[in-house]
């Protein structure tokens, strides 16, 4: 299958992903739109015009809206039939007589945030990511605390620093650990880091007291992004007892422009890792939840070419999507449309694996090797990171679905 | 000064206070209004009859609104303005005639979210609170973290489970810790507890990486009201290392109806205790910056009669509102119009001051003797909690503000 839409090759938007975002052309409002090829569909247009009815409730107010929430209130059935509608007229030998005219092209767009993330979790769900930073921490104890195996470890971080990609990150201000008996130094953070992250978008409100099922977690699933969780690793350390990460990680949080169906990413699913001990009953999930998506970290220094630093796939997580969105409501916690469950830093057991710079590096201690000639421990001003992500593609037999990138430029602090 | 509306002696509403909430009767869409007495003056209905024109930008729009954000996103000079007409309104002599058909009894209302909360941050900033909980957890160790004394300690909450007054808040189930080589129970909370709390709603938008300095942070805070921050310690006590406080909290925050301007505050500021050592110099703050409010927990067990169990004054909190929006932002995050930033467990010095009943009761060691011939470690079903909170008062020659109450009950775990 094919659309009548251009799609060059190894585009990351063929027919069969149809990612969400939001977009504006210079002067408009931000609206919704689908990715296809190179072009962007203007959905709020397409239900205007009538060629939506039948698929959500409400198809021009809810796909009118300049974010995804409203669509994030219905229910599973609804995101299938809007998709599968998107589909009918974005096929080729259909549609493009009525719809053509809604295209946009993606080089003319700006981006903005897809949805308003009402609470942001990030969870800690790589296995060799939390190892390595325990190794790295607590060397002479156990790399993993007792708890991490039982529950997919968690914290809420600031939603409201929840920022599309491309928006410069500034670099932040703060305290650091003094040497016993001395002030704080407090002052632009000198550990900046990434963390390369999965982040699902959840929708489909649930009433307090009653948690979601692990069986159920999937109709609450709508789709993947990426997710960028920058930290400072100074500031983080020298608060981050006993309440866990706050400053550290509040500054910003960079989210991919586009929201890829669970539905397109259907294809990639495959068995998850084996869980050792299994999980509790609560927590218990068959079926094939681990999805395999290759991702990728580029890195820009002194304006020049990016260059790949980590390469690792997310198939490799140890807790999934359904399993977190169970526990997180396991107390009865409700969720909202919009929320967004990240999947913590997604690390491989190789060094070239790590999702981070405090992994790439041990914690600065063996700076980069860069192509260009410099090298790196944390992130210095004027550098530009960009995560990348996709399933099948070339060499697979399989449509190429891919995530978009998510990039950030570091600005001085200040 | 007088109201014509009968205030009744020791009401917590008198023309000094004029808390705004969201209420609705029977039937009715939830909406904004000010208590005065046992009355509650509907803000959109006296917006439209045009008697708030030159106070806040649109006023049939912002007031009209179901919840305070709209009003929260605009400045504090129009929030006095507003609260300076309002008083106006309502005092005896004037406006009774255009606004009286505007009362609405409270025993006919009930009462709603008066904010939708954005980010949701919940602070430790008694000392007294921190230092027992210290004690009864690391007994053998300095009972402050280093980190303590330098800033303000907090989380992130879960915003999307705050709940207004009322809500009965069901026992929420989870892990708990085993003991080594085991496996966790999972089931209800063996250790519900309360956590006696002043919540400061803040308004007007910041721009992303431009920190609010310190001795601005007043023109953001909008007023404050009870929160009772219930926890699971032994759901807390086993997920918390790494990252922090996570179920073992977000299962339900409880805030009070009412939210007091900081202006009616503003007679009941005092110094605070001296910190030691001196703040850095972004958290350094002249004036008097505490909050002389009493404040009461009362528990009822067994459907019977509500008994004090602990007395505090907020006075003696270790670090100010001002100074936790200075932190907060300090990073450059921003804040949104309606973001709750809690205090964290006020707790005194002596036993009977203790915010939780981790305190009061020793971790559950010492159970709390109740005069219905009842004993309490940690909450059980049916048990209702209801926090109190007011300034000024008889016997101190000033008007009452009272913060109204916070109420739950607890419901079985299912």
């Amino acid at each position: 299958m094919s659309s009548w839409v251009p799609v060059p090759d190894g585009s990351d938007f063929p027919l069969e992903n149809l990612p969400y975002g939001s977009f504006s052309r210079a002067g408009e409002a931000p609206r919704l739109g689908v990715a296809i090829g190179e072009q962007i569909l203007d959905l709020g247009a397409v239900a205007r015009a009538g060629l939506l009815d039948g698929t959500v409730d409400e198809p021009v107010t809810t796909l009118g809206a300049p974010v995804l929430n409203p669509l994030l209130a219905q229910d599973h059935a609804a995101w299938a039939r809007l998709r599968a509608r998107l589909g009918e007229l974005l096929t080729a030998g259909a549609g493009a007589g009525s719809t053509a005219g809604h295209l946009v092209p993606q080089a003319e767009a700006r981006m903005h945030l897809p949805f308003v993330p009402g609470d942001y979790v990030d969870f800690y769900s790589s296995i060799e990511h939390a190892s390595t930073v325990g190794r790295i921490f607590r060397p002479d104890g156990d790399p993993l605390l007792p708890n991490w195996r039982w529950m997919p470890i968690a914290y809420h971080g600031r939603a409201g620093t929840v920022v599309v990609s491309g928006t410069p990150i500034r670099r932040p201000m703060g305290q650091r650990r003094p040497p016993p008996d001395e002030t704080p130094p407090f002052g632009p953070t000198q550990r900046l880091d990434i963390e390369l992250e999965l982040g699902f978008v959840v929708g489909r409100a649930t009433t307090l007291g009653e948690p979601i099922p692990v069986e159920r977690a999937a109709d609450h699933l709508f789709g993947v992004t990426l997710v960028n969780d920058w930290s400072a690793r100074d500031i983080q350390n020298w608060e981050y007892q006993p309440l866990g990460p706050f400053l550290g990680k509040s500054f910003a949080t960079s989210v991919g422009p586009w929201v890829v169906p669970m539905e397109a990413l259907a294809p990639h699913r495959v068995a998850a890792r084996e869980q050792d001990p299994p999980p509790l009953p609560h927590l218990r999930l068959s079926g094939e939840w681990a999805l395999d998506v290759e991702l990728r970290v580029d890195l820009a220094v002194d304006g020049g070419a990016p260059e790949e630093i980590s390469a690792v796939n997310a198939r490799g997580l140890y807790w999934s999507a359904p399993q977190q969105l169970a526990h997180l409501t396991s107390n009865g916690a409700t969720i909202r449309p919009g929320d967004l469950l990240a999947s913590g830093t997604i690390s491989g057991p190789d060094p070239g694996q790590g999702g981070s710079l405090l992994e790439r590096t041990w914690n600065g201690r063996d700076p980069l090797p860069l192509a260009s000639g410099a090298r790196r421990t944390f992130l210095e001003d004027g550098d530009t990171v960009t995560l990348r992500g996709w399933a099948g593609g070339e060499g697979t037999g399989r449509p190429r679905i891919g995530l978009g990138s998510c990039a950030g430029t570091i600005t001085p602090a200040g």
